[in-house]
């Protein structure tokens, strides 16, 4: 798919600012794909698609989450998680992007997972750093992502980690995962 | 089995530090299974052994996790969790208690697990806070345990991970767990 068509999808799904958001993500993950020797066309259409269902009502996205059985942890997580597993499903089967590697990099790009491939840490990367971002740290994880895609995911996943138990929320297990995985093997 | 025939057996595999530490989780031990209606014997008996096998060589207890075939996760990480699960199965068969709710708490003393009992909660929780214990945070978990043995679970379990994860370590699985199951359930 041409990117701008892809932008002219993704854009009747989104307000403004998550617009905004998509067009950092997107240059951002062509920079680190050609970085790391990713695809870039599909880095490129990944992070356009990456927040599709962003917008959706929870009630839906539930609805999709039992129906098409994924993963039932889910449900009795925070729902911000919900909209990537739905996003990939939705980017497929409304969108027509059938690559799983890009609909892969959708579905993780919120919780990460074990194992993940090199897109999929583009992609949750790009979305972590993206020049709109502005928290304390950032700065760090960019210069990181420039020397090191592993890195910059342990020190994303990470603080992603810290941040929610700073404020005594659950963290999914899949992030948990990554997080060990990265502790373990990786690094 | 009698409180001093067992400060006997484990006597003789503690060091002298290990064996005051050992006491000072027993009187705490007693003293929340008074405030939390937990089976006061039971709570001193798994306080008396929770640390029985700490001080055995690291080949002994691999061998044991193999052999007994215990959770294989256990071999990929931290081997200070090693000496819980292996010193419940050496109590069992070298010291001779049977009762499965103090070797459970044995079991889960370092680890942790989703739905804890409550006598595992008391000996974790009296480990985290006996008097020796001297780090920044336990007073206020000794004051969370007077009041609510859940809270200082999980205070104390949130501050072990971000104390693991400060150092870029390893999490059990198991402790990830008890952390989310006290975010989303019990509190």
């Amino acid at each position: 798919m041409e990117r701008n068509r892809a932008l002219e999808i993704v854009a009747k799904q989104l307000t403004d600012k998550r617009y905004k958001h998509t067009l950092g993500v997107t240059e951002t993950a062509i920079h680190l794909a050609k970085i790391y020797n990713v695809d870039e066309k599909k880095a490129e259409l990944a992070a356009i698609f990456h927040d599709y269902a962003k917008f959706r009502p929870l009630d839906e996205m539930k609805q999709i989450i039992i129906e098409q059985k994924f993963d039932s942890n889910l449900l009795e997580f925070n729902p911000e998680l919900w909209h990537a597993p739905v996003g990939a499903y939705l980017v497929e089967h409304e969108a027509g992007i059938s690559d799983s590697d890009i609909l892969s990099a959708i579905r993780y790009h919120t919780s990460g997972r074990e194992k993940m491939t090199s897109l999929e840490k583009v992609i949750y990367v790009a979305d972590y750093i993206e020049p709109g971002r502005s928290f304390p740290g950032v700065d760090e994880a960019r210069k990181l992502a420039e020397k090191d895609l592993n890195e910059a995911l342990f020190f994303a996943v990470k603080n992603t980690i810290l941040f929610l138990m700073n404020k005594n929320q659950s963290v999914f297990p899949d992030t948990f995962r990554l997080y060990n995985d990265l502790v373990k093997k990786e690094r």
